[in-house]
């Protein structure tokens, strides 16, 4: 069991490593995007406390589909259907506006499985803080109360499934950064 | 079990990503430096079909105490002595000038514990594979030939811990990139 966990976990990261490669983070040091995937997986772990290999998986995964050239095919076939559809439930739809897809994700969120939700409140968590130690350096003060207020109404749908992440997510919320 | 691995493995390349953030690899696309430990470590896994998870920490780790502002007494800290011990055998003396660390990784190499001669194949192998595709702009033909009568040189003092990584190396080796 230990080496399967291994294997796979390491396979997904480098895989997804791969596939980020030439992605850079909006904050004001360029991080290199995989950090972000890593630090959502860490979110799940840490602050979810929840420790199931396929969310694992999928957190480290779950930008490729939206921000890369990777297909829920391609996840599928190297890391089953399991992982592809937690992938796909937290995976914006392109083809809609930027203001839409903003609106589908408020609407959406309370109809995903419960892992997905598990994944995708651990990426609002570390969205929301990296914003306040590192906001993109071309975001004013309203764009960052605009984000989250929006994050709020997201996370509002996704509640019941980890008292954990919707914790952290809550001291956020209340702290200062929103008028 | 499988808990402690996740757990272990996630906390890992997270600490690793974080440190190698500002780094970017030599080659054509400026690759985030992390991609290369964590393609170490899966070599560590995929070649060498090793599953042991202090060394895979090791793989992940092994370039940030000689590459960042991480000592070996943070890595103690966080991973424990085994984890440190490994990564401090694969670590340049950076006190030293460039040609006496490549002299002294040849001398060295005989001597360290089995499971750093593990991680210092998969890095030997995963930066010759890596030159071979996409080897930095700046190198001449020369200088890669001079890198892999090195590595050799290196690596034979590496044999006897693990066929599988020693038969890619191999591979390499004999492949017609050397004159
Ligand atoms: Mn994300
Ligand atoms: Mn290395």
């Amino acid at each position: 069991m230990e080496i399967i966990v291994l294997k796979e976990v390491i396979t997904t990261v480098d895989f997804a490593a791969k596939k980020h490669r030439d992605q850079r983070r909006k904050d004001k040091h360029s991080s290199p995007y995989i950090n972000h995937p890593i630090g959502v997986a860490l979110n799940v772990i840490n602050v979810g406390q929840y420790y199931d290999v396929a969310t694992v998986q999928a957190a480290l995964l779950h930008d490729t589909v939206e921000d890369t050239d990777c297909t829920e095919e391609e996840i599928r076939k190297e890391f089953g259907s399991e992982v592809a559809s937690i992938v796909m439930d937290v995976t914006d739809d392109k083809s809609l506006s930027k203001v839409d897809r903003k609106k589908f994700q408020v609407s959406h969120a309370p109809h995903i499985q419960d892992k997905s939700k598990i994944v995708k409140m651990a990426d609002k968590l570390y969205n929301l803080s990296d914003i306040i130690k590192n906001a993109p350096p071309s975001w004013s003060l309203l764009t960052i109360q605009g984000y989250f207020v929006w994050g709020k109404k997201v996370c509002d749908g996704l509640r019941g499934v980890n008292a954990s992440l919707e914790e952290a997510l809550d001291q956020l919320f209340q702290s200062n950064v929103i008028f």
